[in-house]
């Protein structure tokens, strides 16, 4: 009988793992030998706070990540359909959302396999939380395309679905291009779309707020250089 | 000096709350002694649970829900204006995520007010998690119209937009037409387009497979009346 695939979130902050996960999912790791992950090395380090009570040497880890060739992948289920467990952990936060993870999940449900999800920080849902936008009907974009010209297109792709649907468009941009990103939507963004920044969600300088872009126009800018951020745009 | 907004989630299954949630959110609650919910009766029993140290008639609540008017919320706001912390919590996961919980944070971004999320079960984010479906471009658009013209017309414009865009494409239903729901989409949408149900997500009978609507077709009907239940439409 085959074995069942858990998704395991990790925290996206520094600090204690308690503080952002259920005790249980500590349980559930410690009960696991074979874990699939986005980043060895991060998920060693995340398994060895939370403490597995034997040497992370005796585990087995396979990476799957955007260098990861999608025919590997069926590989990779293998120890599953022999009947192992399986953890599949990210970077930061939930796998299989906003990271290549959900590759194995499709593969699982082809073959019948058993899919847990656990609780976990989300740093695109905490935003949004925190927001006061539209909690009803939201969008998550991924990140920006990276020329220019796209950027400031998806800017106003995103804008226009906001302002016409009332779906909040959250979306993420790589942390050392977040100040560029903020002075395209100043330059690019009308008046009156609601704009939320919120920066190192779960963190100790968590910096969240909302206002309309003629606010931000003449407002101390959040610090966000190299920080996680999630952006929102919104209709008033 | 004005007080601080936590977004409190509660579980979305019955048992312990600590299956589900960080255990220092027990500690955010304890310290707080007005909340903002959208159910006073299942908020006290989630409140009573998880233990205040002291009398739950001792703190206060109001209720923000979809009856009501947007007006009365700017009253809502007047004790966290005057320094008092508020906790907000829905009836059932995120506070702020499909539910009419953001109108109070909308008003607190208004007035500079602190708003802090907390970790918790969203139903949303653990099906898409664990659908193998589009983790990097999604979209939520809450319950589907009631009247059945307006029904399939709404999942044809999903499986649109799931199969031109590939963004996945998530909604609800009141439980009690989850069955009639299945029925329509079995019947509208394409063969190849994948679909996801997600029943009891965290509960004892918690069910999530994906299929293409095909599979779908000669498969066992999942046994999703009157139970809590999130759809996924996507591309293959």
């Amino acid at each position: 009988m085959s074995g069942t695939i858990y998704m395991i979130p990790c925290p996206i902050a520094e600090g204690e793992w308690e503080r952002v996960l259920p005790a249980p999912n500590g349980d559930v790791m410690r009960s696991i030998n074979y874990f699939v992950v986005e980043n060895t090395r991060t998920a060693r380090r995340f398994l060895s706070k939370v403490g597995m009570g034997r040497p992370i040497e005796t585990l087995t880890f396979a990476e799957l990540n955007e260098h990861t060739d999608l025919r590997e992948v069926e590989q990779l289920i293998k120890p599953v359909l022999e009947g192992a467990d399986c953890g599949v952990i990210s970077e930061a936060g939930l796998p299989g959302v906003a990271d290549p993870g959900a590759a194995i999940v499709a593969v699982a449900h082809r073959h019948g396999v058993k899919v847990v999800p656990l609780v976990g920080p989300s740093s695109i849902l905490m935003a949004l939380m925190a927001s006061g936008q539209n909690g009803q009907s939201f969008a998550f974009n991924g990140y920006l395309p990276i020329k220019p010209a796209e950027r400031v297109q998806a800017l106003r792709r995103f804008e226009k679905r906001a302002l016409t649907e009332g779906q909040a468009q959250i979306f993420i941009e790589a942390p050392y291009r977040n100040v560029k990103l903020f002075d395209d939507m100043l330059k690019n963004l009308a008046a009156e779309s609601m704009l939320t920044v919120a920066v190192d969600i779960s963190g100790e300088e968590e910096f969240i707020q909302t206002a309309p872009i003629k606010v931000w126009r003449s407002r101390k800018l959040p610090d966000m250089n190299k920080r996680p951020a999630i952006f929102i745009i919104g209709r008033a």
